[in-house]
């Protein structure tokens, strides 16, 4: 038993597939991304739609994000807080996430995020995850600028 | 052994609590609400701000939307889908949310809700929760008019 083997416990390897979730999204790697996913995942995205399903919409979603997002992308997560018991788990956390620009300026802000994930063999992936920015209940405007 | 309790299964219990929940919110009852959060509750709402944490913060938010929104509460789950493994469980649904104004006139949208619990003894209670309506990347307009 190696060293990492023997560390390994669901929460750090919760934790690895989060980290490797935002690495793929720094990299712009739609493909990676949807590894960490459930073939029929229940995504509520931040934008767009109410509610999307099943690994193959989803990744056309992401693909269209990316477009729309034509910088290089930027993501950091605080307050990661991680719960599992036997194959199921969830994780919540805050979520800086923007992209650079062409002309060197970020574009980010502080959303919230949360991953429901059920446990397939040795692998921990999302069967549903939830996105979003909160809104001003007297202005109807998104709030862009919280943080933490 | 009676008909209720041959039938109860975690998955029961649950829609039970949601059930409760959402009966509680159409009577305003901030106090019967509160009963299904843990002490420790990580709530990411729908509005004013990015997190609340703990019962009686959670329970302060409440109380001011309900003051906001001083109609009569309406509200209905839509796809509702529950899992849970041990003592950790999670559902993910639509929810249409609003109220019903003094000239009659019901002013609702659709919604997303995430809720992940954690059982206590015989009790689910909800850990943490995630509450909101989409925008429009485009324009950056919340998008209160989609409907599942």
């Amino acid at each position: 038993m190696d060293a990492r083997t023997a560390q390994e416990t669901p929460e750090t390897a919760i934790q690895a597939v989060l980290d490797d979730w935002l690495d793929a999204f720094h990299q712009g790697d739609v493909e990676r991304i949807m590894t960490h996913y459930t073939a029929d995942v229940r995504s509520f995205d931040a934008v767009t739609a109410l509610q999307f399903r099943g690994r193959e919409d989803y990744a056309a979603h992401w693909k269209a994000c990316m477009d729309f997002c034509s910088g290089e992308p930027v993501g950091e997560f605080d307050q990661v807080e991680i719960e599992c018991d036997g194959d199921l788990a969830f994780a919540h956390m805050l979520m800086r996430c923007g992209m650079v620009g062409e002309d060197g300026r970020e574009n980010s802000g502080w959303m919230r995020y949360t991953v429901c994930m059920r446990r397939d063999g040795n692998a921990w992936r999302i069967a549903h995850e939830h996105v979003s920015t909160p809104f001003d209940m007297n202005t109807s405007a998104v709030l862009f600028d919280l943080t933490p």
